[in-house]
């Protein structure tokens, strides 16, 4: 089935996964807050995806890619290699479907992500971030056991699926009789943000679309600014978990680079900052790496004054410890 | 205009309700989380009530209420005593419609309420919530100033906006295709399970219905129990700031009592298992009295094995040091 794939994907293929995926994803409101808008001059609107089936995005791409396995391959199961949002996302997609999921996770790894993946019934194998390379184990692993790997972004399928939170978002601008001027999301190895920025450069031509990352994590903004793949070294510390990722994908980022506006980078301060705000005034738990597009709106990144701008605030998996640690400052 | 309103409000009241103060409420989505359904043994359903503007339902009793003010009314401004939730349902619905207001709110009502009542402009009044009868301060403040009193519940036009939430439920139970068999929300005075009851019984007849609240503050379970208003002194600390009422008001009571298959009652370890649950698995934030009703269910206080039902989650207004240290357990 997979045969029929084009080798990039296009507005066509998140059509397509939204009729796909539609009966098991949540439809995540789009919040606003008085408070919110005042601060950054304009209207924002943020996209409450920890309300996702799993917590966080990661289940629409998950689930658009299982769902087009042949019987043969769901027969041997799946693997992936996951911080935690995507290994949830693929556990739930294939407890759904009856497949066996077995999911690469670091040992670092925060621990809401390693027992809700267990939860939904896969088996988890541990590696070392710093150390091992979760690439070479998993190919080992899928060697062994037959297993199709699940790729955490750079696979067609799997962003068409994240796509369809932008047509999501489009819909809702739609219902709402509003454009926007700038659309803004968290960025990791880019399968989010392609799939985003194929569904919503189809509905808004105009809307500007900036990816988010953490500082000493920028490869995706270096990358936009070189117009070439720039890695960055994954030797910081980080409490943006889901999106210490050293480089954009290849098939990721031959999309973003003609459809982004730019890449911006928020500080630890200031994601701990919109994790506060998102506490305070929507209600919504954000984990860190999932509050950046919103951070980076929060401290004024770019100028949005009487602009309507959406920040997608992208999971909600973090660990209570933690942000038990952020809400006292 | 007021004059036209029945003196006990009926599921028309509700109906007229949902159609005017539309344009101005969010349709707050009803989360689901495999791993509660685990913990209930059936389906159960929560109603994310803190995503709605103001962070909790009381926007919808207030702002249908100052709509059906006079001009000559909302020239005059309007008044209310609240802990808080209310305070910013009427500071907010105010704001709006360009009315002046002036809130009456306890000593000890959570820092974060206060605050944002006065960020939609009002002017906050304090009193000793143990010492002093707010009602009296109303009157007083009343007759000087001529501003009309927007009751906290025992009034037509709350109960009916209130109601409106359970259209809403009712709204979203169609598209999913399942009848409750229970629908449980916290309950203060009653201004929220009176109109919810209303609209839930003239969607779903068969459909129970329970109020649920906490220690020491179980006056409509015990009323409900007798079939007559009975009253708890209030004397008792509690983290559940937003139902501490001594007693039903006459006005809800009237309905509920018929309408009502019984009161729950949950202990505060409940109501702050439950606040760590919706932290982890909706990723909502919940206030300690919002929670009460999920407590219930959380900790089987009716058995719904193998039914579906729905638990409100009414608001999520809770100061951030006391939430930490909750989640810290």
């Amino acid at each position: 089935m997979t045969t029929s794939l084009p080798k990039t994907p296009n507005i066509d293929c998140v059509r397509s996964a939204a009729v796909r995926i539609q009966s098991h994803v949540v439809r995540t409101p789009l919040l606003e807050s008085p408070h919110l808008n005042a601060i950054v001059g304009g209207r924002l609107l943020v996209k409450a995806e920890p309300l996702q089936r799993t917590g966080s995005f990661k289940f629409r791409g998950a689930f658009n890619t299982l769902l087009q396995l042949s019987e043969a391959e769901r027969a041997k199961g799946v693997l992936a290699y996951s911080s935690g949002n995507h290994a949830q996302g693929v556990a739930a997609a294939a407890e759904i479907l009856g497949i066996k999921a077995t999911i690469l996770m670091p040992q670092d790894a925060p621990k809401v992500k390693v027992e809700n993946t267990m939860s939904y019934g896969a088996t988890v194998v541990h590696f070392n971030r710093y150390t091992e390379s979760r690439e070479e184990i998993g190919k080992q692993l899928a060697f062994e056991s037959g297993a199709a790997l699940v790729k955490p972004y750079d696979d067609v399928r799997v962003i068409a699926g994240q796509g369809t939170m932008g047509l999501e978002i489009a819909e809702q601008l739609h219902e709402l009789e509003v454009s926007p001027d700038a659309v803004l999301a968290p960025c990791g190895g880019g399968g989010l943000i392609s799939g985003l920025s194929l569904a919503i450069k189809a509905e808004f031509p105009d809307a500007q679309i900036y990816s988010a990352e953490p500082e000493h994590y920028d490869d995706t903004a270096q990358s936009l600014a070189a117009q070439r793949i720039i890695a960055v070294e994954p030797k910081h510390k980080t409490i943006c978990d889901s999106i210490m990722t050293p480089e954009p994908g290849e098939l990721t980022f031959s999309i973003i680079r003609n459809l982004l506006s730019g890449g911006l980078v928020v500080s630890e301060e200031e994601t701990r900052n919109a994790m506060c705000h998102a506490f305070n005034r929507l209600k919504l738990v954000v984990e860190p790496g999932g509050c950046v597009a919103l951070a980076a709106l929060l401290s004024h990144k770019i100028d949005v004054k009487g602009k309507t701008v959406v920040a997608v605030c992208s999971g909600g998996n973090v660990d209570a410890a933690l942000y038990a640690e952020i809400l006292a400052g």
